[in-house]
């Protein structure tokens, strides 16, 4: 038995769940609820010491890691459709795409994400609720990363992660001028991933990715949006109504 | 034919060098000087177009990116030893503990290692020439590091790398308590990787790696030394006489 714990189709959470749905491999979704940081409560930290998501537990033991799942699917469902491609060679071109979101394209678009987005998530507790809650992050990382969203990044570190970002969707638009997808031929858990953190970078850095600029990754994105594998799962993924409020007492 | 472009058996570059004489594969070890800058120099970036290594080229085909040079040895060399666990599970905890490597552990530690050492590689060189190098460096992540290394790093990110740093060596030992190897019960990957970075520390790091604070860590680094692939490795290894200075005309 497969179950997936994650936030929902987005970033590092998208990443597995879309391996999933293309590969067609039965599952149950459990969906985690960041604003009440329920991937910190003690029965999710007894599934994952590190109290973070994406994490698989199949049949009992528990893999971690959005990059590490895909490949785990890969190992173990072996009769699905291939994510991964046969030639060695385009298999390591796979692998420095796969490590580059992890290393360098997730974290700058994150800490944007975050500023605009976790910020106000965090500054509907009380100073003294929101230091409980931070307490209770296993990676210190992360206490760091909540509290400059609650109180604002610095200034300099945003404009980094910008250039960062700009610096990204370059790459990506040469890379798919020079091939259709970006590890070779074939759609590869290197395009998964990195649709994971590109996808409705239309919407919300539009200075950056639009149709003038970036055709190519307009169009990367509408084919990988346009599989029916990817309509499932947006199909599915439709969150049960989580609270996105405190709760009345919060349980610390 | 294999040809490995590499700095010696230190750091990234003894990743698939190590692995190499793991695997008993014959290929050329092509040592780099970087205290010419020569990984930067226009024959090279042909070969990688990042100036980075380790680079293999096998067969006229570049692999960039040492984890993945180690990952595509195991895709092609299936008739030799393996380093990646059979098991999808246990080679999934391999390859958290490859990316572990890869996105925290290797970093601190070469920060301080350039504090310590490009630092004064850098010094020899006047402020024109230096400059004349750093533009030639591909990546603008690299050319922040040598200038950092050049007139020192903040003293915040020498404090930050430190924890990181002691934060990572309590995380070996701890692993090491519960498992003969990182991955698990055999040698693997995981292994290779953080011995890169982790071999040395008992010296240059004796604060944090000795036999009191951190037996664990002193028994399995000695048990990767006394490999006989390991002592082939650095009998091998011993480079032939690079230049440490700069040559009498710089040749950027």
């Amino acid at each position: 038995m497969l179950t997936l714990y994650c936030f929902g189709p987005g970033a590092n959470s998208l990443k597995p769940l879309l391996a999933l749905y293309e590969k067609g491999i039965p599952f149950t979704q459990r969906f985690m609820n960041p604003a009440i940081f329920e991937h910190h409560e003690p029965w999710f930290t007894k599934i994952n010491p590190n109290g973070q998501v994406p994490a698989l537990d199949h049949d009992g033991k528990v893999i971690t890691e959005s990059t590490v799942i895909c490949e785990y699917l890969e190992d173990v469902f072996a009769d699905t459709p291939a994510l991964r491609p046969a030639d060695p060679f385009v298999r390591a071109q796979m692998r420095i795409w796969t490590k580059w979101v992890d290393e360098y394209f997730c974290w700058c678009v994150s800490t944007i994400g975050w500023q605009r987005m976790v910020g106000r998530m965090a500054a509907q507790y009380s100073e003294e609720d929101f230091e409980k809650y931070v307490a209770r992050i296993p990676i210190y990382e992360q206490q760091v990363k909540w509290r400059r969203a609650r109180h604002g990044f610095p200034q300099d570190l945003i404009d980094e992660e910008m250039r960062k970002i700009a610096f990204s969707v370059q790459k990506l638009e040469k890379r798919l001028g020079e091939s259709p997808w970006l590890a070779g031929p074939d759609y590869t858990l290197a395009d998964i991933c990195n649709f994971a953190i590109a996808n409705g970078m239309q919407h919300g850095f539009s200075e950056l990715v639009n149709e003038k600029d970036t055709p190519r990754i307009l169009d990367w994105l509408a084919r990988i949006n346009d599989r029916p594998a990817c309509k499932e799962m947006f199909a599915k993924s439709k969150r049960e109504e989580l609270p996105a409020q405190k709760p009345a007492t919060a349980t610390v």
